[in-house]
């Protein structure tokens, strides 16, 4: 009933794997996956996603932090062309989506001037996978008409996310590796016109059975972000974050939410 | 190998069904759509996604023009509580994401006021989707570290996105409902800053057998619009477009992406 394009040898797919949850793989990845000669993975696709490739296939980490290195970009831009020039159908499945913070586009290009034939598989990203797991609807009618994604890491040149603009002009953040910079995030974010007291959620390793969700306010957040155990964070600032703590109590199965005593 | 929660009768799953092709459902979103009794479903979800329903599923447009009509969202809201309360297992299945642009949210508020059990399954959004067929990475190391998706379309109260403030906050926008306003929001974000021949494309019919690309700029981007064929539509701005430009001719299969004269 699925029509799937042909995987021919010497060709590369770039696959997001979606957020954790294999479930939310989409029947694209799966059959990538069942279908690759060798897989290049990052640190983000979980064991169990894995697992479900045939007992043949080559299994390669790279990138962030896969098997505790990181593979620099250009060293797997490199392999994944000597592979493909090997003739194996190549699959880089990736955290998420390859296109929200996965360095899928510089993969693309360095295929292309490669002339290696290539194909891109979207995924789940984490801050969708997040939102919907943690009951945030990112956009919401008379709340949130506009929803960002940044990413909070400083860029190599010391270059950032203009977070006090971005602040001001979109309803609902989803920040991607923010937990560390969170009180500068929030420090701009108030300078931007948001107030203290508005909600931001701290979202951990989401879609997974470890899964926490704690709610607090901007101004609470550096705080908080202290006291949090090691994990994948995703940070939901916005009045979206309020509808998903109202909707807590909801949230089938999962660990109950916390809402912090500083929130 | 994948284990999925039990779909209880009397309880509703919000799932997205991706932005067209069926290959780009989530592994949940197939086994809901297998398992439920009644689907509630809008005009986006394809006839090919619907067809993977066993024959005894009853299947409810809602929705979205679903139909030829377009049913309120209070309408769906107590049809979806109403067919909880028949004990049967509920599927509303939504083109996309349920909490981008979905109304997911609204839906969540109103089973959980009625103490109905629901789960959120979330889905390829057609921003990303269209973005991944497109070879548009809607993020990119050194030119895009945010990306905003928002409605070009005006609120009930007339309220509007501030695409001026937006435009200048984030590096990449995608926008939804956006190609009949396109002229105004054009000006919006030349206003705000940026330039007139900076990159923007329309995604049509993304990841169906009628997809099409259109590459153009800001500038031009009404004039373009004005010769568009009737299609679901994404628009995406910013520098990301450009290299989605550059890649098109390896594009596997597309449609031939279409270079405007006046782009």
């Amino acid at each position: 009933m699925i029509r799937h394009p042909a995987f021919a040898p010497g060709s590369v797919w770039l696959a997001g794997a979606g957020p954790g949850d294999p479930a939310l793989l989409t029947l694209a990845a799966l059959h990538a996956i069942e279908t690759a000669d060798v897989i290049l993975h990052d640190a983000l696709v979980p064991a169990e996603i894995l697992a479900l490739a045939p007992a043949a296939t080559r299994l390669v980490p790279a990138g962030k932090r896969a098997g505790g290195i990181h593979t620099p970009q250009l060293s797997i831009n490199e392999d994944l062309i000597a592979l493909a020039r090997q003739d194996l159908r190549v699959l880089r499945l990736k955290g998420g989506d390859p296109f929200v913070f996965g360095r899928g586009g510089e993969e693309c290009l360095a295929l292309a001037a490669a002339s290696i034939p290539f194909r891109v598989i979207p995924g789940i990203s984490a801050g969708i996978g997040a939102a919907s797991a943690a009951h945030m609807p990112i956009t919401h009618r008379g709340v949130a008409r506009s929803v960002v994604f940044a990413t909070g890491e400083a860029g190599p040149a010391g270059g950032e996310v203009d977070f006090a603009a971005l602040g001001r002009a979109a309803d609902t953040l989803v920040l991607y590796m923010a937990r560390q910079n969170i009180g500068r995030i929030a420090a701009a974010l108030i300078a931007g016109g948001r107030s203290p007291t508005d909600p931001l959620a701290f979202l951990l390793d989401a879609t997974t059975p470890r899964e926490r969700v704690v709610h607090t306010t901007i101004g609470a957040a550096a705080a908080i972000a202290a006291t949090l155990p090691p994990a994948a964070t995703l940070v939901i600032v916005g009045p979206v974050a309020g509808i998903g703590a109202m909707l807590a109590p909801h949230r089938p199965e999962a660990e109950p939410s916390i809402r912090s005593a500083q929130g």
